[in-house]
This record gives C-alpha cells, structure tokens and sequence, in this order.
C-alpha cells in the first residue's frame, strides 16, 4: 500500500468509528434494559440517526419515542418514534413543541423504567422549552451577547430559564432511569455544556447567576428574576452517561487504524485549538526531527484548529493544515500528514480534508504554485486539487471534529 | 522540589551542555592529535570562548592559532594564539585580515598535523576572504538582495567569490586534517550553511552558478565572472565534523534532566519553527489531553518560533510561547510549560524566556490581567513578571536557539 492509500484507509475507519449509528451501536453493546419499558428521546444534528440505530439495535423494545433535529434531517420515520425538525441554532416554537413532547413521554414513569437519552452536537437550541416566553428569552440572550458576557455566564443564566437544561430533564425523568449516549462535538467533552447538561448535574449557583444579572446590569422580568433563585440539580443519581462518539473515540479508532497498518501510533493530543497552518508546522516539525526511525510511526492530533482568514480563496482548517506541513515535509522521506474533518465538510468546500506528503511543495513548484502565498490568500483547496490532495468522502452525518495524522513510513 | 524548582533545574543543567566550553570539552574527550601539530582557527561569535577551552583542555600542544569574533567579544589574549575582532553581520577589513592570518597558519602543514577549526553562528562575516574586492562582494550581495534571491542562491554565487567559503578553508587545510566542531544555531544543522561550510563538501555547481547570474541578470566583473567558473571541492577525506552543541544537544540535555527528576521525556522535535504562541496552544493541548497519566512526564520541543508584531509591549518568542499555553493549562492539575532561548536573551529583555503553571492564568486575572489581550499588544514580559514567570540567566555565552518544555508532575 501507498502512503496515500494508508491515510484513505485511516480516514475512512476513523470516521466509521464515530458514526452516530456505529456511536450508539457501541454504546447499547451488552446492556439489557428489559426490567421496564424503554422511551428514547433523541435530540440534535445527528438524532435521527441515533434513533434509527437504536431503534434498528432495540426494535420492539422501545416503548415510544420522540426525536427533534435540524430542518431537513429527518429521512424517514421511526416505528413508534414522532420524529420532529426544529430551528437552529436558533431555537424556535417547534423546539419548544418537540421538547414539550420529550416532557410529556417521561413525566409519568416507573422505576424500572429506562430513559434512552441519545444527545448530539445542536442540541442547545434543538432541545429547549423555556420556562418563560421565547420572546424574553431571546431578548435576554441578545443583552448577553452584547455586553460581552462570556459562554459560561450565559448558561449559567439559561440554565435557569429552560425546564430541561442544567439536569432538569433528567429530574423530571426520574424514578426512571436515564441511560444517556452523547456524540460530543465539543474539545475535552465538558458534558454540562453540550447542549448545556439536560441530563448532567449542573455547577453552577443561583448566587452566581445573580452576580452575573448585577455585573451587566441586565434587565429581566420578574418571572425570569424568579427563576433565578430555583437552584439546578448538583446530583443526579438516576442517570448514566456514555460519551461514545467524541474526538477521543476519533483518534483512538486513527490510532487503532496505524497500529493495523504497521505504524506505531502516538495520540499527541485531541484537544487541538490552535490555528490550523501552525498546527500543520508544528506536526512538520516532528517530522524532520523523527527521520531516523527504524520503524514506522504515526503522530495523531485530534481537536478543532481555527483560520484567520486574510485572503478570498477557497479553503478549511483541515486544508490549511495539511498544506503548511507539506513546506517542513519536502526535506523528509516517505513521510505524509493529513487531517480531516469528521463531518467530511471542511470549510465551504467539498473536500473533507487535505492530503500532503514528501513530494507535495515540489509537485506545487513546478506548477509555479508557492504554498506561503497560497496560505497567505487561504487558498488551499485549489492549490491541493493540483497535487491529488483532496479527501473526499461527501458528508458524514456525524460531526466530533477533525483529526490530523503525520505519517513516516519506514 | 516544587515544578518551578523542576523547570530551573531543567534550564540550568540544559544550557550548560551547549555553553562553548563544554561543547568543545565533550568534542575533544578522548581524542589524540599527538602524531603531529595542533594549529587552532576559531570563527564566529563564540569562537574566543571554543578557543579558550581547546586551550585550556590541550594545554602545550597546540602550536598556534586565529580566533575571529565580533567586536568586543574578546575577554583577554590566548596563549600562542593571535585573537582579532571584526565586523558582523556584514564583514569589514579586519574580517579579510583576520581570515588572511588563519589561511598563512594553515597554509604548509603535513599530513600529520591537525586544524582544529572552532566554529560557531556568524561565521560567514567574520570568516571571509573574497576573491574579489571587498567593494564589489558587497555590490554583488546588493544586487541578489534586491532581486529577492533566496539564501540558497546567494550563498551559491558568494561560496564562488570566497577564498575560504564551501570545502575551500579544509582544501587549503590538506594535507593536514581538519577536526571541525560546531556550534550550531540553525535548525537542522545544514553543515553547508553554517558560515557557508569553510570545512564541509559542497553541494552547488558552476551550471547553478552561471543560472542564477542569467536569472537575475546580475552585473558582474570579468575577474568574478571567472570565479563563477572554477567549482568547489565536492569531497572532503581530511575533515572530521562534530556538532556539539545545537539544539538537539540542548534537547537532549533536558531530556537527561527531565529523567533525573522523575519525568519521562519525549522529544517532540528539536526543529520547530511555527508561531511561538500557537506553538504554546499546542503544548498546552497535549497537556490537557494528557492529565490522567501515572507517571510524571515531560514534552520537549526545540528551535526558533517566530513572532508576529500586532503590539508595542515587550516580550520575546519564549515569552510569548510560555504565556499562550496558560490559557490550556488552567484546567490542568500539576502542570506548567516553559520556554527559554540558550542565549539568556528574549526578545529585547533582560529574560531567557517564560515560565507558567496551571495556576498562572487565575494570578493574572486577580490582578486584572488577560492573557488574549496581553498578547495581542505582545506584552508577554510585564505579564509574566506579575506572576513570577520571567526565566533569568543572563546572557550565556552560547547561542543553540531555544528549548521548550512541557512539565505533567504526578
């Protein structure tokens, strides 16, 4: 095999991996829920998709279900499911419809019963039922935004303001169960902020969301006054929760994929934040000074780079990436890295990703492309599309962010 | 010992390796050049520091020498050596001159006599002797420069016009044999780059030559038309080249100091060049991703990041690396990154460079303090001087580019 052809065969098990339908199938491997009944509730950019496989793994089991995702994310219905599409990432009055629904189906259980809990990235604004007018609630976020509140203070105060956020949508499922699969689409997994925690204890304080009304002298009805002094949930005794699909997963099913190939695989990170074209110097790096190996070996980072856009070219982070390595890669041998992105969307571009190796800076020369001043118009899509650079593999259905790999092949 | 403790010892016990002196005694153990005469030529801005070791270790045995450096650099007299002091980073006279007295002490020698040639950053001004005029070197160097040749080519052209420069000096050197050893401050040790290889076989051609003059359309003299004709030695069997002190020593020398005190190291890359402060981004996104491991361990990147001016504050790119990767590590636990420059100068600073810990970005911000704003003005310095961050050693002596290190304490 090619070197290209091993960075094709990790990114497609990769991604495999963290399918919402692999992510769920993973996650129900070996549990038995057949003291009760089981009700799914399904909510974000992927719950169709984590519905259909649960239904598909759990079949007449499930008692009844209800899934809310994007507009247009619905393929098909669900046996005994009500699948609903609703506004994001702003949520609107079919958010609210479909989390009511949610309510109503987990309001009266047992305690036998099970709450399958199937949670994706989306789901802030998907699952959401305010406890005051959707009207004041967005007035409130929009004072947040403007004076400069930060992510952590405006969810302290939602949390407040919604009847499922912050734990609540477990308090109301209990005495049932809750057994909650979450895709995360977030570095570092923080589970009380995907979709800001509907079935995670909450930590922050109704004093600190006062503090944060004083600190920006924000204007809020008596209703909402008055629900800012309802504490959240700091326990929750009835809820288990499986973080399946994530970056971690990504890289560790990349990492299983180099070992399967013959490369020894070294997971850097996958919290990865930095800006993209530094990452792809960075990675570059370790590449020239890691030329004297006996034996294969393969560098993962996993995470979500950033772009400061300064030019008007076509590109994504994953490109960027990949195609500031290439500089560093041209002095190595059979040396590759590429990076993807889950969701095979990178940027407004059909490629999910980039490619580039050894060859990749010479390749670019003789066509007269120089890669510093593409990256300087943030070009890379057209400059990879010269050099056989792209990856392609059309849109996932899943989004746990990307991964980069740096390949020396010994 | 506390992880600040760690880091000074780390700092410490790393630069010392790659201080001239010791560069020259751990290149000199166990040698014996006492089949013949030792004549020592030392070029460069450490070269009176090697010289002064070579002496102090060989004693008698050395028969004479040339040291060049720039000025002010030269302490006191050698014994039995002659030390000059010329112009860097463009050569002057004293450069011709200085080179002229080393080619008259190598130019007779018998087959069992050793040069041992000391050489260190900026060699290629102080160890000079052109074909040509002085005055027509530096029109031609003029002429590249403003037509935005790249080093390569200029060096191709200039190793042509150069009595000394690509293999030359080590021709001239034969019969006897020339130990060549290097402090290198150019990542990768590229030994035809560093003062353009007086003592290393070169790689350029005539044909390459004459096409860079066609390319750019460059005026020449008959006489430095005729040097373009004559080709550089494209092997070297008198010359034995050690590279002691350089970055990967400085890396190196950590890692056996990381050992030492409990931490398992892995060297990233001893050759990272990307933007210091999204190089700290990604140290600090390893070290996040890295909290639940058993054992103590540490992270080291060598090189020479660089910065982007955006702000009027003060700083350097050790500085500005160590303080970006705060940020990650304020929800680590035991945990600090540290950056340091093997000269003992940051930037326009009296600091080698910065320290940081999980706890840095909550001390700064009691004080009032951001991190994103203070390095958006690139005020690194007054930040980490609030936080007992700054690294001080005062200037070394040495200049092997910089060493960066990632400390997981458990």
């Amino acid at each position: 095999m090619t070197i290209r052809e091993d960075a094709n065969y990790i990114t497609q098990v990769s991604i495999k991996r963290v399918l919402p339908d692999e992510a769920v199938y993973q996650a129900l491997q070996g549990k038995d829920f057949s003291q009760g009944k089981i009700y799914v509730v399904a909510a974000g950019k992927a719950a169709w998709q984590m519905a259909k496989a649960a239904s598909d793994i759990l079949g007449n089991s499930v008692e009844a279900g209800v899934v809310v995702t994007k507009y247009d994310h619905v393929k098909w219905e669900i046996s005994k499911m009500t699948c609903y599409e609703a506004g994001h990432p702003v949520p609107d009055e079919n958010s609210f419809k479909a989390t009511q629904a949610a309510l109503d189906l987990v309001s009266d259980l047992q305690p036998e019963d099970t709450v399958l809990f199937l949670l994706s990235g989306g789901g802030s604004a998907l699952f959401e039922k305010p406890i005051i007018s959707g009207e004041e609630l967005q007035k409130i976020t929009q004072q947040l935004l403007a004076c400069g509140a930060d992510i952590v203070e405006i969810n302290t105060l939602r949390k407040r303001l919604s009847l499922v956020k912050g734990g609540k949508f477990a308090q109301i499922c209990a005495p049932a169960n809750v057994y909650s699969i979450v895709l995360s689409d977030i570095l570092g997994d923080p589970l009380d902020m995907i979709a800001s925690g509907p079935a995670y204890p909450d930590t922050s304080t109704c004093e600190q969301a006062l503090a944060i009304i004083e600190k920006y002298n924000l204007k809020l009805s008596e209703q909402a006054m008055a629900c800012m002094k309802v504490e959240t949930p700091k326990e929750l005794n009835n809820v288990t929760t499986i973080i399946t699909g994530s970056v971690r997963n990504l890289c560790q099913a990349a990492s299983e994929a180099c070992k399967e190939l013959g490369y020894e695989p070294i997971i850097l990170t996958d919290q990865l934040d930095c800006e993209a074209r530094e990452a792809g110097a960075f990675l570059a790096a370790i590449a020239k000074s890691n030329q004297n190996v006996e034996k294969s070996v393969a560098y993962i980072a996993g995470g979500e780079t950033i772009v400061h856009l300064t030019g008007k070219g076509l590109g994504g982070r994953n490109q960027e990436l990949a195609l500031a390595s290439a500089v560093g890669l041209a002095s190595c041998t059979d040396t590759a890295c590429f990076s993807v992105g889950s969701d095979g969307t990178d940027g407004p571009t059909d490629a999910a990703g980039g490619y580039v190796d050894h060859t990749t800076q010479a390749t670019l020369k003789a066509q007269g492309i120089d890669i510093f001043e593409v990256l300087k118009n943030n070009d890379a899509y057209h400059a990879l599309q010269k050099c056989d650079g792209l990856i392609i593999t059309g849109a996932t259905g899943t989004n746990v962010n990307d991964v980069a790999v740096l390949l020396i092949k010994r």
